[in-house]
């Protein structure tokens, strides 16, 4: 099978085979960033633009050194560099970008949408990097391939496992990236959280409500735990970050409950003491630095797919 | 001929035979960004260093492709960074950047000059990249190669063409790199904006002004617009946008008036529905694209023959 | 003798032969910088972060050369982008880093021992560049180059030279490198400055206290002046740079009492006309654009030390 995207907008697209597709190739790619010389010249003399119009660290630093690891040649531009400052249109922006001639652009941007607005004005590959309270899909893809790696039975499938994400689903693109991404590949997809982050619908996505924190937790294979955003909290959405960690910050006491054998997931960056207390980060179930190492790979293998094999 | 500067610090210190070298030069560097592998190794180990005082997004992005496009090493610092911050002088700042022997400080400075003043200080080649109210040539070049890609007759001449600037030009340093290449290369120059926003002498530029929006239209085979500031609200020298963009605004209505092969161009970033509509601005006769990309072209051209051929 | 150390911390830590080892390699690495092709391929494919979470331009922009020139890959991230802002402990931030398989983690911070942590929690190589008020080692490297490049002997010993450093000894950073570093490889070191700026017991590092800027200037082969911080003013502890100026900042009548052949080093940002006039920072003793330049070598030298040879 051959991947025959032009962009990567979200998880909600694509299709089991080439989410399988763009899995297979990052564990290929992976590698690499083992080596002592971490780099290969699949993508010399390609042009990755980085716009990252919302701040970022770490998806921001993954996606430079994935594209560097693959030789291409990669320039940024943030918000407050940015022309939007001065009243031009992202249309426009992406058009002057467009014209510099990059392959691809990767967007990061506060309104859900834009990643998908940019790729039908440019020719270029766009990949999204995270968009409002839409999607975060390489980081869905990223998650993915943890579990794969720590769950996955032979050949990889992990077709079955039981996955609860808890936390603010409501405000989450990495909750929604996360929802398809496990239920494409036939996972179970249990979520919880305070009510009041809580979609409405989210019974239209495939998933379950949990009723409980316990519930949550008892048999869930994988536990994925969501940031809490502090501004939730001027919102008046929760009472207080304590509350928030006595109801559903993930602890040992609860962890007992759990499988022996369940993993711990988490976005980053994290608020050590609310979602997560440090013995669960630190401890023996954590894969979240798995994550972050998986989270190179699966973007070299994406740009490597939008990019590499074009004309060969 | 042979390109023999060390410094591009502006068109009005340029004749009209190294202008046409640069964009001759430019006109065979532009098929590079074509490529699907854009990069050739001409200025592999140089060091081009962008340093910008005043922010910018187009015009940095531009030099650092132009600069990774031909295997160049890019560093880059802005006002934010800087000491200058700390309050070190411009002059130490430019002689520690020297003694980290780069070969081309690329600076954008909001006070005019500041370019001619690093150039004597340092042994590096200096390219101005916009400073303060005086000049932006590399802006003037891209716009020469637009028109003669546009415009030019056989062997590329654009003598002879009528060339309409529009807007507030006596705070564009666009403006006046533009007035140089442009009657350095035999076009007739006109200009027309608010009177509180046309410099007091500008026919000593062997310029003309237009007495109506009419008449700058009319019989231009080049219009260009340039951009409202909005800061000259503040100054009380225009009314209002709206009103500027009733009195100096482009639109199809006043455009049915110009010769029917009229080219359109501005600098960016556009204020929609100011200096330009949006019709205008995305319609045949823009040519506002062809500008940015014969920018990464016109700076990949000057990079080269102010190093590329020093020593061979 | 090889290089076996990990990281650099500090120059505290180091021996004599050690720091020796350091600067012979700067020595050789110096040249490549003066070459037209400035780039060889030593650390091709290795991994450089740069972690500013103090701003910088000068220290930052001789690492990013540094690395380039030995063609290593560079990413960056500062204290605004970070998601230090987002409440994440700087361990986790390390970690994130380091999921990211860098090789080299080079960190400014403001927090005195901040270096220290992180080599502890990663498998990197991390160099400190300037941690709070602790070291700034990579500064003292450049100053003993510096040193040994002027005023050593044959095999450029500099053991028995006497090195005056004139300011705000307390708050310093670079004095404290520079003081480890000097007495280590055997010069005879002086500090001087308000008592208010002089820390406690400076003697239990080796060093004598001058009683006069006279005493200070006298018999030194070396002088190094030290920024005066504006903020040291609104904590009382000088009543006003030009009363500093007065007292502690040299200037040529002051010089008219040195050692002829002194050389005067400061390591920027200069404050002209208060720890220095402008007639002694440009005048022949200084060395300071030395210094600049000797940094992006001794950087060189560090990241190859800690990285090119590790396996072969």
């Amino acid at each position: 099978m051959e991947f025959r995207r032009r962009h990567l907008l979200g998880l909600a697209d694509l299709e089991a085979a080439e989410i399988e597709l763009i899995l297979d190739q990052a564990e290929r790619l992976k590698e690499i960033s083992s080596r002592r010389i971490k780099k290969v010249p699949l993508l010399r003399g390609r042009t990755v633009v980085h716009f990252f119009v919302e701040p970022s660290t770490r998806t921001r630093l993954s996606f430079e050194l994935a594209a560097k690891r693959l030789s291409a040649d990669t320039v940024s531009l943030s918000a407050s560099t940015s022309s939007l400052t001065k009243g031009e249109t992202l249309i426009d922006t992406a058009r002057n970008l467009e014209a510099m001639s990059p392959d691809v652009i990767v967007i990061r941007h506060a309104c859900s949408g834009a990643p998908a607005m940019l790729s039908k004005v440019v020719q270029s590959s766009v990949i999204n990097a995270g968009d409002g309270m839409h999607e975060h899909p390489t980081q869905g893809l990223l998650d993915l391939m943890t579990v794969k790696e720590q769950k996955g039975g032979k050949d990889g499938r992990i077709e079955g496992l039981s996955v609860s994400i808890i936390g603010d689903v409501a405000h989450s693109r990495v909750a929604r990236s996360d929802i398809h991404g496990f239920t494409r590949l036939g996972c179970r997809v249990k979520v919880f959280g305070p009510a009041t982050l809580m979609p409405m619908y989210v019974e239209s996505l495939g998933v379950e409500r949990a009723g409980s924190m316990a519930e949550a937790v008892e048999d869930a294979d994988v536990i994925i735990l969501l940031r809490m955003q502090r501004e939730r909290l001027t919102e008046a959405l929760i009472p207080s970050l304590r509350e928030y960690a006595v109801e559903f910050g993930l602890n040992t006491a609860r962890l007992e409950q759990a499988k022996p054998d369940v993993i711990i997931m988490h976005p980053g960056p994290l608020n050590r003491g609310v979602e997560i207390t440090p013995e669960v980060a630190d401890g023996p179930w954590s894969v979240i630095l798995d994550q972050v190492e998986n989270g190179v790979a699966v973007r070299m293998a994406l740009l490597f797919l939008l990019l590499g094999e074009e004309e060969s």
